[in-house]
């Protein structure tokens, strides 16, 4: 534990962190639904009102997570990308960095995203339009990697940007999907073919 | 209602079938887990009792609504399906009948069973075995409709009918997850756009 004036907001941060790494796999194998002051005090082995002081109602609760989540999938996902310098070794790095991170489980329940998506999709409110604006800029991050691999005259100008981002969403959703629900890896070399074929029109 | 001389039977044959339909659009929007006895009585004006009497226990209800979606699914995208003769014709059939089933919004929550197996992949039991039972009759279904059209001459021999089949349900439930969280019909164009593509290829 860090050492500061103020010992009592340290340890406040370090079990903050560590209750919100609990969290966001409870939230992508039980929904977020699942995650409640209750459940989360539950597995962390803190009081109740120790959670809530910590995150407020359930509904801040499920709005950390989802950032928490966020930061998990620009850590994991994102930023290694970032550092490949060619065009379409970045988007191939991406790409290939999402399908590890669905397949290596770095959260419980597979793609936390998907999940949340699945769960939210039908409803109203703040947690629905926090998914929804994560899916966004992840549909963005592709687009824009897409389009600077075109620009490096690396990749085949495409007729619309925004279909090959939603082709290449839609396949690797498929494969976390799969994977999760018939327990097996080889959905994720289907992905990465029909990726293959895709970048290559 | 049907007067048989057994009329406590019709009776609950005839609220069976209601609270079912009840029962679907429930775990369509709410999850299964969202479905309990006691939000079904509610929503349908039962007690308690007379849920459990006509279901059993949650469980057996979650087990009786994937049953349920199964039928509905099944008179909406497959049989319509089948009464098209031609390979092609049946092929391209069955996935714009997929497509207007999930933005008709037969389900209150889009596709029944895309929902259902965001919620229960990452967990163990009978719901979770009969969810992944009917996304493999369903994959099943395209796979044969598939090798027909090609046994017919009307579809190039693909590399792959299972790659095929994933590329294909891929972009089906990106569709669908789309145009729920964005609240959009414009991704069930790019669902065509992507079909048309492979099924040209």
């Amino acid at each position: 534990m860090t050492t500061t004036t103020d010992g009592r907001r340290a340890r406040g941060d370090i079990s903050r962190e560590t209750v919100m790494r609990l969290a966001v796999d409870i939230a992508s194998v039980d929904g977020l639904e699942g995650l409640s002051i209750g459940t989360l005090a539950m597995g962390a082995n803190l009081s109740k009102s120790g959670v809530v002081a910590l995150f407020g109602n359930k509904e801040k609760l499920q709005l950390a997570a989802i950032e928490a989540a966020r930061e998990i999938f620009i850590a994991s996902v994102i930023s290694p990308a970032l550092k490949l310098q060619g065009g379409r070794e970045r988007l191939e790095g991406l790409l290939e960095n999402w399908i590890r991170y669905s397949e290596g489980r770095i959260f419980a329940g597979g793609c936390f995203f998907a999940a949340a998506t699945a769960e939210v999709a039908s409803k109203h409110g703040p947690v629905r339009d926090a998914v929804a604006d994560q899916l966004a800029k992840w549909d963005d991050t592709i687009s824009r990697v897409i389009i600077r691999a075109v620009d490096k005259g690396e990749l085949a100008r495409p007729d619309d940007v925004g279909q090959l981002a939603f082709e290449i969403r839609s396949v690797l959703d498929g494969a976390n999907t799969d994977s999760l629900i018939f327990g097996s890896a080889a959905p994720y070399d289907r992905a990465r073919t029909a990726l293959k074929r895709l970048l290559s029109r």
